[in-house]
């Protein structure tokens, strides 16, 4: 079995994880996280959303967070950007790296962003044009990789789809997200297959919630096709909202045990990233779902 | 990769389980227990241990519990027996299979056991000379398997040795204990590895914990070596006496989860698997440490 020397960890626990998160902390409690989080060596941060404060109000200070981080460590953050004017937000705060989103079905694009997959694409063609323009890097990603919570599964070819039109739109590299948790083994492999077919490993990450207890199984299951590209989230931050009570991301701390343990290099200090998933655990009142944290005195 | 068309699930959380929950449940908690776990179709419970009340009172009612169990069921039922007088007892209330346990650490077993390795075989020969009277079936338990709280590392090859002993000794099947949730994917496969030079996969079983989050990756890693017998707990009940707070065995929820959704079948139903966890963990007062059990409306 060929695994990869490293992998490269994105941690999305300031976005992705406390935008599912119904307590909303304060703005130096997300400095301290992102801070922590690069202290325990993590290579790539997204570190926010600029999207409406109506529908995420805990992202509603991203414009503060970014101007308040330090500015030499800007090269390993991104935000996630649902339109041009997300986009001229980012790029006038000086973040290099953007992230866009749609998703593998029809029906949670209608419910989630109120637009078919194919009307997605054309909303990003101007966050493209600029992204070209001011040389900024934009990651995509594809929602529903490995089932929808309206339409059950959903294709492997209609993800590899979704994610070829993303990388001819300009995207670097494609997030395939697991976003309610429903997939195992063998399931994650085949959608991981289809999308090698139209992009080569180096151009895709794996971003696999834990709702189910798979995601670890899951992400090595990918490895052994080659992913070396890991979402995760400190303490296994946000939820599931079609689960109440359900985990959320996969926790960092145990993605980065299980690599450590493989010899798989991550340039993550495990000890820092427990301290800085428990102060934000802590903050938000809530118990971690890193069970490496929770077995750690 | 060839994956097995069929895993035996090995249900250990009335004695495994059990014995590491601090609150005691009442014998007809227990009863309501095991029949909800024959209910859902599990094909092999261990149902309790024959050991001293003082060292573990969560026990102490072996011999009521047993002898409310139901008669035609006793196919599917083993006990946990330390010694000659746990055997008798075992026998006496009619069990047809018992199992005993040992480690691959010399300073564990100390500790646990008060002995050392070879003196917990010789332990071992009386209750084998019933066994072989009597017909009675005997599963070997092997701690350890992938790490020691007092010793850190302990090798494949010690771990293979005391196998191939203990299947020498008479045992039909060994179980391979990471008792502390050590293990990371490609150590449970080095380990397992070791153990198929002494015995073909069909005399081998792996009891993982999940302590670091680790269960359900390593129970893949091993699956795809021919490992088809798996030990796991519903609600992941148990803890690890060496990490407070920490999670105890793999739930059998999530990894009954996962080979249904890998097409290999377990002959459980998940919907009651799910049902019962829920029964007991809330008779216990804990949290259930299954994640698609807490993902469930």
């Amino acid at each position: 079995m060929n695994y990869p020397s490293h992998v490269r960890i994105v941690e999305v626990s300031p976005r992705d994880g406390l935008q599912n998160e119904s307590q909303v902390v304060d703005v130096d409690t997300k400095i301290a996280l992102i801070n922590g989080l690069v202290d325990s060596g993590l290579e790539h941060i997204e570190v926010t959303g600029f999207v409406s404060p109506k529908w995420i109000p805990q992202l509603a200070d991203s414009q503060e967070v970014v101007s308040r981080l330090p500015k030499q460590e800007f090269d390993r953050f991104s935000a996630l950007v649902p339109n041009l004017k997300g986009m001229e937000r980012a790029v006038s705060l000086g973040l290099r790296e953007v992230a866009v989103f749609t998703a593998a079905s029809e029906t949670f694009n209608q419910k989630n962003i109120n637009c078919s997959i194919t009307e997605s694409y054309k909303r990003f063609e101007p966050v493209m044009e600029m992204a070209r323009q001011q040389g900024i890097r934009v990651r995509g990603y594809v929602s529903c990789a490995l089932g929808c919570p309206y339409e059950g599964d959903i294709a492997p070819e209609k993800v590899a789809e979704v994610t070829e039109e993303l990388l001819n739109l300009g995207c670097y590299e494609i997030s395939l997200g697991d976003t309610i948790g429903a997939g195992t083994p063998l399931k994650a492999q085949h959608m991981f297959e289809a999308c090698l077919i139209k992009a080569p490993p180096e151009e895709l990450a794996i971003h696999f919630h834990d709702t189910r207890g798979q995601a670890l199984a899951n992400i090595l299951a990918c490895m052994q096709l080659g992913a070396h590209v890991i979402d995760a989230s400190v303490g296994g931050l946000g939820g599931c909202p079609y689960a109440k009570g359900a985990s959320g991301n996969v926790a960092t701390e145990d993605v980065v045990y299980m690599l450590y343990g493989m010899g798989i290099e991550t340039g993550v200090n495990l000890f820092k990233l427990v301290e800085t998933g428990r102060m934000i655990t802590k903050a938000l009142g809530r118990r971690s779902e890193s069970k490496i944290s929770n077995s750690l005195p």
